[in-house]
């Protein structure tokens, strides 16, 4: 029979997750809105942060009456810290999006990404909207080798964001330094919500196996090339 | 008569402390390097964020076996889980100066910097220093109002990446896209720093009062002007 708190712990889950799909959603919208150049897109998308802050807040108060409350050890006090932390990661996922929101808002009508480097922007898009679709499926089904996935997904995240950096220092970068501003916050915010998107998975490995590589965690595992500033 | 579990907490704050210094410490050198294009600063940061990862990973066991071993409850289960967000706040500022370093050493013997803008990056730098400098104390005394005059070091500095943001877009700008894009990430690493220094600065504020002002913790108080991509 299972008992309050382990219904308590699934309704924490079950946020996580509504997190995860806000979070993707908001992602998916935020790349419409900037290679569409659609600010209804990115006025919903602005707007639509504070749900996901919501929930961030929701969870956290509830994590800390479970502590308080039902004060639980092991695996079960592993679980509530830890679903706190995962909560910071995705709330912050909801800002990066809400970031690139604003930069396709700030130059609409016209548009903040050029047209040669818009095949790039909606493959970070792909890559960023298929990893936190993951992440939130790792966190649903406590899936640790589905989360090792995102491994190989970030990987491909920072191979495009090394060529949007090739692109940007390249003789062929004919569209200014307010266009190149634009696009290296924009490449760093599509990079830094799959790096957030990595640490919830590397939080369900930990809940899953009790092992978590907090070294990887920090940082890229290779550099990026010399002509890269972005790590 | 004081009993473990306050030793502990008293611990915990020590490292926290400790942290706060050495971000302080990281974000001094790194600007050195930066400013200086000095390469053995740039690689003593870059090598020293391995110290402030492991002080983060050793608090998180802690508070870990103390909420496992303890059971805290009320104000003292409040202050083990701040020290534990406090923690990755202050762990993710020594990753800012370590990424401020490495880009210095990218552009070494070059500088990232062009002279023009060398001072703006310095009072940044100051700021930045100041900060966390303040967040420190404002641990080590769980001084509320001290903490408070963060938020004004932090419009100083949001007031200063809007200085950097229109000079790199204003029609003085002649060092290229290459330069335009490490200012770009720079001035980013340096505001980011700052948003943590704060946000440390508010769970101080919380565990005093019980108040934490989530929402203010998400985002700057006020935009950046139509020209500034940076939020």
């Amino acid at each position: 029979m299972r008992d309050s708190f382990q219904d308590d712990l699934d309704q924490v889950g079950n946020q996580l997750v509504d997190m995860s799909n806000l979070a993707a959603s908001a992602m998916s919208r935020a790349t419409a809105a900037l290679l569409d150049g659609d600010i209804q897109q990115a006025e919903s998308v602005i707007a639509g942060d504070a749900e996901i802050d919501r929930i961030a807040q929701d969870i956290e108060d509830h994590a800390f009456n479970l502590l308080a409350l039902q004060q639980p050890v092991a695996t079960d006090l592993r679980i509530v810290v830890t679903a706190l932390h995962m909560s910071m990661d995705l709330e912050r996922m909801g800002d990066l999006a809400a970031h690139i929101a604003k930069v396709a808002r700030l130059r609409y009508p016209a548009k903040a990404v050029p047209d040669p480097i818009r095949p790039l922007f909606a493959e970070m898009a792909r890559i960023a909207e298929d990893i936190v679709a993951k992440a939130g499926t790792t966190i649903a089904a406590h899936d640790a080798d589905r989360a090792r996935e995102l491994e190989v997904d970030d990987d491909a995240m920072d191979a495009k964001h090394r060529e949007l950096f090739r692109e940007l220092l390249s003789d062929r970068w004919s569209h200014g330094v307010e266009s190149a501003v634009d696009v290296t916050l924009l490449g760093r915010y599509y990079e830094r919500f799959a790096d957030h998107a990595v640490a919830v998975a590397r939080r369900v490995i930990y809940l899953v196996t009790g092992e978590y590589d907090r070294l990887a965690n920090r940082s890229p595992r290779h550099d990026l090339p010399a002509t890269t500033p972005g790590e």
